[in-house]
């Protein structure tokens, strides 16, 4: 095989596209990167940096595809234009700000005959794919995930994910769900869920859901932004041939009494993914994780809890 | 055309099953009313009455189809009930609590090999279809909604509505964006969201919404509950050709100098569609527009305002 590696315009040089995309454009012979993008942020040496989508487009054919690591409320305008430009495109997660951004975006990766890649990280965690084979022909009986986090570590001074549409604690947490609507049998859909919002934010630093899939099994969702200390990312599902746990974000796998660990790959296996799509001339535009959990802030009781300062 | 009647079972019987229902079942001869279900109001005369879904579906190949007017809230249940029974199911709008329940319904009611019909009543109001046509090959300039009703009027004492899940006042407002969704050429995405909560309940009484097509058209949208003297259900649609507007909740259609009004036939229209579904095996199940107020929910900056009390 010796096509032509695919030219990568990396958009929104924030805090995850410098720790998670360089490298795993870098490490990808399939790949490389042509450009960057960021209205504020530095380039990469040796690299065209733009200052706006507009300035980058104009640069026409010197690239094939966008990733987009930008805050989900500005991902659609950039998206839109990069489509209508014929790119490829890579929404980092969440694919949008809502639901029906996501859903025009399909709409115009198909008309533009380009490659759409709503993009899960937690997906692709070491121990996912395992634990989805082995719960295939189980009976699920219950499932708990817990996932709690101190936003200060892990979000320092990030004033966009604590504004209306930023989801808040959601912004982890719809890692855990990526991870359990890709490893359960079956489709869950929420019961009950309340939210905790400081008195000073418009978003969420805990929550508590009440799920079930369709088959009745109750799945229990704890999130929490306020857990210092020991940090935990466990989901834990309960069958009729025992429990399997994922811990660590998905990255250990505990099932049959047995320690499943590997190196994380978590973006490596985004980009293959997104090679893969591109050469094959598809999409993969999943919104389940989001459509959950636009259901919690449609449906969920909110409570004030204290202010919050970074 | 000598097909036999379908039989109908009308579930949840308060007060759209008795104002509207009731009468276009009874209106339409390829239809008839087989039974009802309702845990605590009373039947029909002469008419089979049942207080809980298991004792209607007990009742077996009495009816062909259910027609759900419950609360959403209850909604899944019931209509998940009545598909693995093999029973067509018309769902009252909104279709379900969340987007995941009806995504998960359609996943039924195709493996059961029925129909699932998502009702929007609005959208057979008279106006509706010739706005759609008219507006078809015009540029979209930008258009105005307002809904404002006096809910003390329209839902006296319906605590269903005031609760987390109970879309407040988006209850009346889906009909709005299911006349939009359908009369306007390109879809529409929400770009901000007000929503203004009485400090004693779970629902917003009223609401600010900017939304946008896909070209770029705006779109705004004003909804309020306090309206007490004349009620406005009014869409307006500025084009190249002059101003649509669509008032009485669609009923009547003003364009090009003309008016045009129509008898309402909105139960009337759904209960022919429905039928017209069953004959051909098919489904219809459009969530746009509960899709809308999702992205509203999730989006949206809440004010907190004065109680309300019925």
């Amino acid at each position: 095989m010796s096509e032509a590696p695919i030219r990568i315009a990396l958009v929104g040089m924030g805090k995850i596209a410098r720790d998670q995309h360089l490298p795993a454009i870098a490490g990808n012979p399939q790949l490389v990167l042509a450009a960057t993008m960021s209205p504020h942020s530095p380039g990469v040496d040796g690299v065209a940096a733009f200052k706006s989508m507009e300035a980058l487009l104009a640069a026409g054919d010197t690239f094939d595809a966008v990733a987009l690591c930008s805050p989900p409320q500005v991902r659609y305008g950039l998206a839109a234009a990069a489509l209508a430009a014929g790119k490829h495109v890579f929404l980092e997660k969440p694919p949008g700000a809502t639901l029906s951004e996501v859903a025009v975006l399909k709409e115009k990766a198909e008309a533009a005959g380009v490659t759409l890649f709503a993009s899960w990280h937690s997906r692709y965690a070491a121990g996912v794919e395992p634990a989805r084979a082995w719960l295939a022909d189980k009976r699920i009986d219950r499932a708990h995930i817990i996932w709690r986090e101190d936003v200060r570590v892990w979000h320092p001074g990030q004033a966009w994910i604590w504004e209306a549409g930023g989801l808040g604690v959601f912004d982890p947490g719809i890692n855990a769900l990526s991870i359990v609507t890709r490893i359960l049998p079956r489709r869950i859909m929420l019961e009950a869920a309340t939210l905790s919002f400081p008195a000073n934010r418009e978003a969420p630093i805990a929550a508590d859901l009440k799920l079930r899939d369709t088959d009745g099994a109750p799945v229990t969702f704890d999130l929490d932004w306020r857990q210092t200390g020991p940090q935990s990312w466990d989901i834990a599902v309960e069958t009729n041939a025992g429990t399997l746990t994922l811990s660590q974000g998905g990255a250990v796998l505990e099932v049959d009494g047995h320690i499943h660990r590997d190196e994380d790959r978590e973006y490596a296996g985004l980009y293959q993914q997104f090679e893969a799509l591109i050469r094959a001339g598809v999409s993969d535009a999943d919104v389940t994780p989001l459509e959950l959990v636009s259901d919690v802030f449609l449906t969920g009781r909110r409570h004030t809890v204290e202010t919050f300062e970074d």
